[in-house]
C-alpha cells in the first residue's frame, strides 16, 4: 500500500488533476492521496493559499472581501471546468463554507485564520476525489477527522496527538482510494488547526506511517532531490537515494524540500520515501531511507544558510570550570534562545546562532548576562556567518573527506571561520563569512560532484 | 627586576647552584629567586620531594624512617660540601625541622604529607640564600609567610588568596637578592600548604605578578620550548615566542612545560615569561607574551594527549528542542564530570571528556540518566580517543590551515574521528584513535613546520 501525497503545483489546474488521476490510476498500490491546496500554475501565479491568507486578513479587520472570496471560488471553479465535471453544487458549497467559517470565528482571529487556511486543501481533496470518482475510480473524501488526525490545539501550530496513529491504522480497512487533504487536522475540542510550515508534507507523512505504508510517495515538481541548491550551482548532480539523517540535516540548512519536522513520522515508522514528478512520474526519483550503501559516495549533498551569529567567549582556566557550559547555555535557554553549535577550546567557546533572535534589547541582555553571570574575560558577537554542511552517512569512515572540503576552501581563497564535527556525525560544519557562501557551496560541488582533478 | 625560578635539576647539584649563582650574579635585574627542591643530578636518581614523601608516608604508618631522613639529609649535606660551605649547623637544623614536623603533625596525615613535602624547597633556599651570601652577595632567605604567599587551607591544592598581591608588593622595597622557597604557602590559620603540580612554577609566577616584574624567568634544562612533544618528533623545532594562550592550549595537552594554572598570575598582570636553561644561558630561549606577531608562522605548535571518550547521543529533531544541551551538561556537572568539547549536528551531540572520570559504575549511570531523561533515540560511548590540538593565534585569519591539517591527514591514511573549531579561537582540535595518535603528530608536524612542498 501506497500512501500518495501530491504538492500545490501537482494539484494547481485541471491539466495537473489528470496527470494525479494518471498516476493514481496506474498503480493499485496508490490507496491513499493526500493533497494540497491549488498552487502556482506559472511563474508570478498566486497560489490559493495566499489568497485565503487576504481573505481571512480582510475579514478579521472588517474590510470587504467579496471581490477575493470570489477569485478563490473562481480557481476551483475554473478547474473543475476544465476537468468537465458538473459543478454548481460544489461550487456553492465553497462559498457557503467559507462565509459560514467567517461567521463562526468572526471574535477568533487566529482559528478564523486557520480555519480558512486549512479550507484551501480541504475544498481541494473534496474536488479531487469527485474527479477520480468521475472517472470511474471508487474514491472517497476523508476528513483529517474522520481519518482521526487528531492535534494539539494551538492555531498554525498543530503537533500530532500519539493516539492518531491508532485511529489512523483503520484506514486500512477501507475500501477504495481515499483522499485526505493536507495541511491540518483537528484539536480534540473539534477546532481545524493547522501545521507549521510544509504541512502537508506532514500530514502525508502521519497518514502513510498510521497505515503502515509500503512507501510514501511525494510528488511535486522536480524529477530528484539535487545534492546543491539549483539556484547556486547550474544543474547539479541527481541523488538517487539518501537517508532520513542525511536528508534532515539537508532540509535544516538550504535545502527547501520538506519542513524538518514533516519526515519524523515515517522516519520512526521506518518507511522509506520516494520523492517523485508529477509532471515525469517515469523518472526514478530519489529515495529517502532508513540506510544507503554509501561506499562509493560518502558525501549525500551540500546545504547552506545564512543570518547566522557567533556569541564568542574567552576566560581563563575556563575548562576546569564546572558547570560553565552548562550556566551559559542555562542563560540563552533563560532567553528563549536556541543555538546551534558550540566549538570550544581549552579557554573559549563560541554559540552560533540564527542571528534572528537577538532582535532589540535582547543581544545587549545576553551580553551583559554573560558577562556578569559569568565573569568571563571577554565577550562579543560576530555578525554575518553562514553555515555551509556537508552531509553524508558515508563520512565518518572515509579518510579525506575532510581534506577535500578544506583544500576547496583553501583553493578559494575562502577562510574558514569554524568548524564542527562530532563523532559518528553525518554532517561537517564550516563556518565562513556571508559574503562568500556562495563560493564555499560551489567549490564543495566542484571538490566533492563535479571534478576528480582535486581529490587527494 | 626580574624574578628567577629555578626548576628541580637546576638545584639538584653543588654543580648546578654554581651555575645558577654565575646566572644570578650576572644581572642586577635578578632581584628574587624562587628554588625548587633538588631534583635527579642524572637518569634514575631520587628527587628529594619524593624521598619527603617515603619520610612522611612512614612516619604516617608508623614505620621506622630513619635511614630515609638520613638520605635526605645527606643530598642537602653533598650539596654544601661540594660549595666549600661550613655546613653542621644548617645539616643539624634540617634533621631536626624535619623530626619537629612529624612530632607535630603526628595525628595529622595531610599536613603531614603537605608539611615535609614542602620542606625541600624550603631548605634548599636557605642552603641557596647561604651559599649566595658567602659569595658576597646580600642574599635573603625569605619565607613564603613573610613573602606574602597566603592560600586558602586545602591540603595539596592551595590556592592563592588576593590579598597576597598587596603584601608581595613590599618585597620590591627589599634589599639584596631574595631567595623564596617554591611550591607552598601557609593558609590564614599557620599552616604550610603546598600547591598542585607544577607548585615552584606557581609560586615564581605569583611572585612575578605581586612585585610587577618585568620578566618572569624561568630556568629549566632545555633550551626552549619545542613546537611539539620531543619524544614524539626528533629535534623539534624551537620556538622563539609564543603568546599566553598557545602556551595554555600547548600545556594542557601533552606539553609538560606548564603545569595550566602556573601562568594565570603572569597572565593576569601582562607580564612576560622567558623559559631558559640553566646549563646554557646563552641561548636566547622562549618568550610567552600576551602578543605575538604571526604572520609568518600563523601555527606555533602542536599537542596532543590521549586517554578521552566520546559520549555520542543522537535524537531525532534534538535541535528543536530548547534546552537538551543544557539538560546534557546538567547531568554531567551533577556527576562531577568535566568535558572538553561538545562537537553537534542538527540531531546529535558528542561530549569529548577524559575517560578516568567515568571509573566503575559511573559510565553506566550516566548512560542511563541521559537515556531515561532526556529520552534520546540513541546513546553510547566511544572509548580509545586521542586529541590532537594545532594551536597558534594566526590560524584565524588565515586560509588554509585547515586544509594542510586535514590533507597531512588523509596523505597519512588517518580517519578524522572529530574536528572542533570554533569562531576566535586559538586552537583546531582534531579526534583521532589512540592507535595513531603519533603518526597524527608527525603528519602534523611534517605538514606546518619541516617540509613546504605539502602546502597548498
Amino acid at each position: 500500500m501506497k500512501v500518495a501525497k501530491f504538492g500545490g503545483s501537482s494539484v494547481a489546474s485541471a491539466e495537473q488533476f489528470r496527470k494525479v488521476a494518471d498516476i493514481v490510476c496506474s498503480d493499485v498500490e496508490r490507496r491513499i492521496i493526500v493533497v494540497s491546496a491549488p498552487g502556482k500554475r506559472y511563474k508570478g501565479d498566486v497560489k490559493i493559499t495566499d489568497l485565503l491568507i487576504q481573505l481571512a486578513d480582510a475579514a478579521i479587520h472588517d474590510e470587504p472581501y467579496d471581490s477575493v472570496l470570489e477569485a478563490i471560488v473562481k480557481r476551483y471553479e475554473e478547474i473543475a471546468r476544465g476537468l468537465e465535471l458538473s459543478v454548481s453544487s460544489l461550487i456553492s458549497h465553497i462559498a457557503d463554507d467559507l462565509q459560514q467559517k467567517i461567521d463562526t470565528y468572526r471574535d477568533a482571529p487566529d482559528r478564523l485564520m486557520d480555519a480558512i487556511k486549512a479550507s484551501g486543501e480541504d475544498h481541494n481533496a473534496r474536488l479531487m476525489a469527485f474527479y477520480l470518482y468521475s472517472l470511474g475510480l471508487e474514491a472517497h473524501y476523508v476528513s483529517p477527522r474522520e481519518a482521526g488526525i487528531f492535534v494539539t490545539d494551538e492555531p498554525g501550530n498543530a503537533q500530532i496527538l500519539p493516539e492518531s496513529y491508532e485511529k489512523l491504522k483503520d484506514l486500512r480497512k477501507r475500501h477504495g482510494v481515499l483522499v485526505i487533504p493536507g495541511f491540518f487536522g483537528y484539536s480534540l475540542t473539534g477546532h481545524i488547526v493547522t501545521f507549521p510550515r510544509g504541512g502537508s508534507d506532514i500530514t502525508g507523512s502521519i497518514v502513510a506511517a498510521g497505515v503502515g505504508a509500503d512507501v510514501y510517495e511525494n510528488f511535486t515538481d522536480v524529477d530528484s532531490i539535487y545534492c546543491v541548491n539549483p539556484a547556486i550551482v547550474d544543474h547539479p548532480r541527481q541523488l538517487k537515494e539518501l537517508t532520513y539523517r542525511e536528508m534532515r540535516e539537508l532540509s535544516y540548512s538550504g535545502f527547501s524540500v520538506f519542513h524538518d519536522e514533516a519526515l519524523e513520522p515515517v522516519y520512526k515508522a521506518g518507511i522509506p520515501v520516494c520523492v517523485k514528478n508529477t509532471n515525469n512520474p517515469a523518472a526514478p526519483g530519489t529515495w529517502i531511507v532508513a540506510e544507503r550503501n554509501h561506499n562509493d559516495e560518502p558525501v549525500a549533498g551540500i546545504a547552506s544558510d545564512v543570518g547566522f551569529c557567533s556569541i564568542n567567549i574567552s576566560k581563563y582556566l575556563m575548562n576546569r570550570e564546572i558547570g560553565f557550559g552548562r550556566k551559559l547555555l542555562q542563560i540563552l535557554e533563560d532567553e528563549g534562545i536556541s543555538y546551534e553549535h558550540v566549538p570550544s577550546g581549552i579557554d573559549n567557546m563560541s554559540v552560533i546562532l540564527r542571528a534572528n533572535q537577538l532582535e532589540g534589547e535582547k543581544e545587549k541582555r545576553i551580553l551583559d548576562r554573560i558577562q556578569t553571570e559569568l565573569q568571563v574575560d571577554e565577550v562579543h558577537i560576530e555578525h554575518g556567518l553562514a553555515l555551509v554542511m556537508v552531509v553524508g552517512e558515508g563520512m565518518e569512515r572515509t579518510v579525506g573527506v575532510a581534506a577535500k572540503a578544506t583544500a576547496a576552501f583553501a583553493e578559494a581563497n575562502i577562510n574558514i571561520e569554524m568548524i564542527n564535527q562530532g563523532s559518528s556525525e553525518v554532517s561537517m560544519m564550516f563556518g565562513v563569512k556571508e559574503e562568500v557562501v556562495k563560493e564555499a557551496v560551489r567549490a564543495l560541488y566542484e571538490a566533492y560532484f563535479s571534478s576528480h582533478i582535486h581529490s587527494l
